[in-house]
């Protein structure tokens, strides 16, 4: 019958639904991550070495992320990481919030639905209900002397590969530095590739200043290792 | 009576002795910094702004550090400082040691004393002797998910400019790198900038990598404060 009758002139209410993606709805929230996580950032950090072609440099198990994170149970005052989840229904209520931090709920409507490969690997720790780990930062206090004030330093940022795109990625970023704000925190900081144009253009709409001038310097391996062996600072010439 | 004698001929002994620089002593001592230490590392934060030409970057002042910094008494777990003090005199045995940090002594020798005009506002905290402080640095830890271990990120390196040129700074990055190592800890880390080719030069030296296509991205000021005002994160777009 629909087919049969000429369709209604359009109207500008019309219009907009057309235009607007409102058939499938992706329910996120962002939340805090704990042990029990420890297995699904454990596969999203190899992904990611995979995907910057860094896999060599990538020694981290499952055992030894659970050994060093979610000690002391106190985030924000140690390496601290936002879980991204996304469900085709919406969350359950959630009711255990942490004192400094609510989950941040946001529904995005597609086009088209997301097919994910991994459903299975990346379930959340939190349900049995259909709630699926999409992407993760990780993120840990630094300090500025000339703010007087502590920041964030964001060591890691990933979102899935069938989850890019969407807007995921800058919802992560965003959370860590609304936080900060939240915790009267002076800076959010991190580093990018300088051939990475995507992600400076990113980071610069943002808001972020990519700072040309300073470079990373980083003591590890053999040559950090050789400084167990010296005696008080004997070796030392006097540069 | 020595001067109407003829001086002896020179032997191989005499001629070292001649040539080592041993007539001034200055010992030296590494030791955590705690609360007391916050007037002497104010005023150090303020001359290094002026050396770095950012005396308008920094609003620290001794009140905001000290309610930032040492609060919890936890050394390495949070910001940290190692202090290095001067003597012309051998320190007093020290009886107090952290359980992970035992201070660090060594005695340098000198062509000629080290004149220093600031020695009543640095005088050390720790003792009514005549021990100064000539220097700082401030670190804290961060984390590698790839090596799935911490770190330690160094945010200011500072020696009073009249005991510069001497290994000070040497030493001090040096007992970051070594407690690094006591802790199992997995690298040091700090930035430089670009055209500083003699810090660059020490810093290689000392075996780091100075690494060129990493750039530190900043969100800071209005752009950070942009985000405390943000509900949930409605203002996306979805890159």
């Amino acid at each position: 019958m629909a087919a049969a009758a000429p369709p209604p002139p359009p109207t500008a209410t019309a219009e907009l639904n057309m235009n607007l993606p409102t058939s499938y709805p992706l329910f996120t929230r962002i939340r805090l991550a704990g042990k029990p996580d420890v297995s699904a950032i454990h596969k999203m950090i190899h992904q990611m070495a995979v995907f910057e072609r860094l896999s060599d440099q990538c020694s981290a198990t499952e055992a030894s992320l659970s050994a060093t994170l979610f000690s002391n149970n106190t985030p924000f005052e140690s390496v601290t990481v936002f879980l991204i989840e996304v469900s085709t229904t919406p969350f359950p209520s959630f009711v255990s919030h942490h004192p400094k931090f609510t989950p941040i709920h946001k529904t995005l409507n597609f086009d088209c639905p997301v097919s994910d490969p991994e459903t299975e690997t990346f379930k959340s720790s939190k349900t049995e209900d259909a709630i699926i780990i999409a992407g993760f930062v990780l993120f840990f206090p630094n300090y500025s002397t000339f703010l007087a004030k502590h920041g964030f330093y964001i060591e890691d940022l990933f979102v899935r590969e069938c989850y890019r795109r969407k807007g995921l990625g800058k919802m992560l970023l965003s959370a860590v530095a609304k936080q900060a704000v939240a915790m009267g925190y002076g800076r959010v900081e991190w580093v990018v590739l300088d051939w990475n144009m995507n992600a400076i253009k990113f980071y610069e709409q943002m808001g972020a200043n990519v700072m040309q001038e300073w470079r990373v310097c980083r003591l590890t391996g053999d040559a950090l290792q050789g400084y167990a062996a010296t005696s008080g600072t004997d070796d030392l010439d006097l540069i």
